[in-house]
Order: structure tokens, then C-alpha cells, then sequence
């Protein structure tokens, strides 16, 4: 390991002896490179389906070895990361659990929690623990090839624990998350779902439903999209991420994901009313507005 | 006058002796930038409304001089640019040609083309002459004090020169957007403005919506816009785009626009659709088809 990508701000510890991540991706790949770097944990086992994908990530130095068998891959582990499409979530964690140390720490990082925290408080029972966490990081990108080993830092980890969860586990799961990088809140996993419809699920919609009007029209012959400037690539941006992953997100925040259609449909219903009326005023108003609302978004991120 | 902000690839040939830059913003300056750096004007007037933006136009390099006075600013001009919110294309014209050369080449820079060729035709006689451009090289930033020398380097210029255009006039003009390095296409003014509402127009009435159907909003007293990444930053922030320049867009090209805005609800509804219904196949169809148009336009442009 080069001596420039350790971390010397502050002594590491280690919080979990052997940390086996299911479904090695930008996520699961990009934890196993930021812990492995940091000494969090003191190896990390990768599982899943595509032997490609896994020999990937043990070439980045994603994982320090692999198993496509449930049994080989979870032995002995204190520490179980679930980073799958969410509506895999629950049959990976049962595939691993039993082989996995007593007393493990079960996490997922999926974008929707009310139904996965759910499922996986009913599986794992004590001395095993589940902590739901989100951690915003994700790009339209995917795969062990585009993990990082800084794509957690400064970002946003929402963890959803309950009365159920166990405190002693919360905790080192903070420390983890806290060690790549990010900052933390907890909240109730309806609250995190109805705020990630809006502000993530909602735009991939939009992105996609984007580029599925523009595609396959053509004018006098011409692809329109030959014609895009920069609008259109960063608005469309997010329609590259997996569908699969993005199919699951939807219909496991199904009434959330509908509701933000619903409300961003009425906005546009009304931007469409003005330009139809030819109300110079309204125009004005509804534009200045969302500019407005765009540029404190700006601030607050930078 | 740097030598390393000169192009060496071939000699520059003066096209014009005395361009005015009306509208000296960010498509304005960029060109002031870029032909003065080139040698491709022999001065450049900036023309405008605020004293402020014109002393940064200035200080910056954009124009050799500027005026609030039509008659002032216009005087012996050859070239007219006319860089202002397409509403008011006319109007700016309309000001200043009656103090230009007699044989001054006017030509706009405006995101619809229909209604202002329909305009200047009628404005700008010979041994005037107009011809229609639309440089595709915006971005949400506006000003003199965003405009950059190499903004058009490698984009599109669209011209939609008529039967009544000059021939002589049109080749100069090519020569003016080929010398800040821009391709160039020729077609019918209705063509660009139904391929634009879609590729540009839309993919705003979209950025706009979206943001405000999020601002405004609390989830148990947070603000969503606190809780965004990566992809609701990109897909609203043409969002940050000049509200007046862009309701001017959307009027001037009312039907093509919402021909767009409806083609896109069309294709939101069809997922809302799959989203309800709990479609997986349906939305692991549409979704893939998506992503996979979008993979299209990143090889396009890279």
C-alpha cells in the first residue's frame, strides 16, 4: 500500500476484524478501498455473482479476497455490508447470515429504508444487529472499475436506526462511516425516504423520462440529440446509472416516488400554462423563483 | 495582447473593420474576447443597458470601447451583433442600424430563430444584410464577467440563412464563427427551433420545474435541498440560467416548446405509469432504453 493514500490526521482503529461486502460496486467496492486504506478493518472479503466484477475489485485493492460461495465468503465475519439493488437486499443478508459470526454487524446502503429496515429487522435477531444506513455518495456510474477510495468523503451518511437497534452496534457503525469521510444524521426512515424522493429519485425519473422523449424523434432526418449542448448532457446525467438498481428504488418507494412525480408534474403543468398563455409575468416569477431556489442550493453545497 | 492567446494554426484575415457588440453577456463578450484576440475585427464596440456590465467588458478585454448611445456606439459600423434576450433581438436592431455602415452585416445569436429571421427580414434591407445565427455554446452563467475567449471552440453554430440572404454577407459571417472555432450547419429557421425546444428548451422548462417542485417543501422541518447529491446539482443547474432570457425563449417559440413539454409528460407518465402498477418488466424496459440512448450522446460528444 503506497504511504500517500494512508490517512496520518488522526491514529486508526480498528473496528471490525473481517468486513465482507455483497455486491462489490462503486458503493461496496469504494468502502472496501477507503477502509482497507485506513486500517478499519482487518480484511475485507468480497461476494457476488459476477466473477468479473469481483476480480476487479480484488485488482483495485477493493477486497483483500473473493467468494462467489455464501458459506466461504461470510465465515468468521463481524461485519456484513449489503450494498445490492435494494429489493436484493433481504435474500443476500439470508444467504450470508448463517455463516457469519454470531454477534455480526449487518449494514445496507441502500436509497430507500422504510421497507429494507423492515425486512432486516425481522431476519437479524440478537446477538446479530442491523443498522440501515444511506450513504449519498452514488454517481451514474457503477461497477468495482469506478470505486474510490474518496468518494465518501465530506458527503452525506443518513443512518435510520430505531428502538430496536442495538447501541453498542450503532455506534461502530458511526465510526466506519465517520472513518471514510462522512458526516452523519439519523433519522426515521419514512422521513428519509419522503426527502430522497424528492431531491434524487424524482430527478432520475426526470432524467430518464428526458431522454426517452428526445430519443427516437427525428427532425427533417436529423437525431436531435446531435444537436445537445451542455444542457442537456448534465440534466440527462443520472439516466446512465443501472436500471435495474433504479427499477427497485422506484417500486420500493413506490407511494413516496409517485407523489414526487406528482408534485414536480404540477410545477411543470403550471410553467406549461404560462408559456401557452403567453403570460410574460407569470414566466417571470415562476423562473425568477427556481432561480433563485437554484442558487441557494449552490451555496449550501460549496 | 498576449502572444500565447493568438492562434498560430493560420493567419487571421480582418472580416470586419468596426463590430458592435450589442448585449456585451456571455455569448457577446465571449465573441468580443475571441475576435479581438484573433485579429478577426479591427474594434469592437460593446453596446447595452448597464453601465456596470460594459465596464466589465471592458476591463476585461471584450470590447476596445462601449457606449450606451446608439448613435454612438452604431457609428461606421460593418458588423452588428446583436446578443440580447430574443424578445428583444428587434427592438436593439431597430436602434442602432440607422447609424451603422449602409452596407452593415446584422446578425443575432438568439436560441429561436423563426420569429426573429421573421423580424430582421423585414427590418434589414440591402445593402444591409442579415443573417441568422444561433452559436450553441451557452451555459447558466451570464455576463461580460463569464465570457471566455475559448467558449465557441469545437460547438455548433447554427445559421439559417434564407432565399433572401446575401451570399456575400453569409460567407463572411461563416468566416467570423469558423475563426472563434466553431463548426457550422446550415438549415431552415423552423427545423432548428422544433430540434432546440427539444434538445435545450425543454431540458430547461424540466430544470425549472424540478427545482420548484422541491424548494419550498419540509420533511419533518427539513429542508430537502439540504439532503441532495450530486444528481439533483446537475440535473437543475441550467436552472441557475437568466429567468428573463429564458421566458423570452419559451414565448418566442411557444408551440414548439410545448410540443416538447408534452412529449416529455407523455414519457414521465409512462414510467409513473410502471412505477404504479409495480411494473418491473415494464420499467426494466424503459429505464434500460433510456440509459441506453444516453450512453449514445456521451460517445457523441466525446
Amino acid at each position: 500500500m503506497p504511504a500517500g493514500s494512508l490517512r496520518t490526521e488522526a491514529p486508526t482503529v480498528r473496528l471490525f476484524d473481517r468486513m465482507v461486502v455483497a455486491g462489490v460496486g462503486l458503493i461496496g467496492g469504494s468502502l472496501g478501498l477507503a477502509a482497507r486504506q485506513r486500517s478499519l478493518v482487518g480484511e475485507v472479503v468480497g461476494y457476488g455473482r459476477g466473477e468479473e466484477n469481483l476480480a476487479t475489485a480484488l485488482a483495485r485493492g477493493a477486497v483483500d479476497r473473493y467468494s462467489r460461495c455464501a458459506a466461504e465468503a461470510a465465515r468468521g465475519a463481524d461485519l456484513l455490508v449489503v450494498a445490492v439493488p435494494v429489493r436484493s437486499t433481504r435474500a443476500v443478508v439470508a444467504q450470508l447470515l448463517p455463516h457469519a459470526a454470531a454477534a455480526v454487524v449487518v449494514i445496507d446502503a441502500g436509497s430507500v429504508k422504510g421497507p429494507v429496515v423492515e425486512a432486516l429487522e425481522a431476519l437479524v435477531s440478537p446477538p446479530a444487529a442491523f443498522v440501515g444506513c444511506h450513504p449519498i455518495a452514488g454517481t451514474e456510474l457503477s461497477g468495482a472499475a469506478n470505486a474510490a477510495a474518496d468518494l465518501f468523503e465530506g458527503q452525506l451518511c443518513v443512518l435510520t436506526p430505531t428502538a430496536r437497534t442495538d447501541a453498542r452496534a450503532l455506534e461502530r457503525v458511526r465510526s466506519l462511516w465517520e472513518g471514510v469521510g462522512m458526516r452523519l444524521e439519523s433519522m426515521a426512515a419514512d422521513d428519509h425516504d419522503r426527502l430522497l424522493a424528492l431531491v434524487s429519485h424524482l430527478p432520475h425519473a426526470v432524467a430518464y423520462a428526458l431522454i426517452a422523449a428526445i430519443e427516437g424523434e427525428r427532425v427533417g432526418g436529423r437525431d436531435p440529440l446531435a444537436y445537445s449542448g451542455g444542457g442537456l448532457r448534465d440534466t440527462t446525467r443520472i439516466a446512465a446509472s443501472p436500471a435495474e438498481m433504479w427499477r427497485d428504488i422506484f417500486l420500493d418507494n413506490r407511494s413516496e416516488a409517485l407523489r414526487a412525480i406528482d408534485r414536480f408534474a404540477a410545477a411543470l403543468a403550471r410553467l406549461r400554462d404560462g408559456v401557452e398563455r403567453g403570460d410574460a409575468g407569470a414566466l417571470d416569477g415562476d423562473l425568477g423563483r427556481a432561480r433563485a431556489a437554484r442558487s441557494r442550493l449552490k451555496e449550501r453545497r460549496s
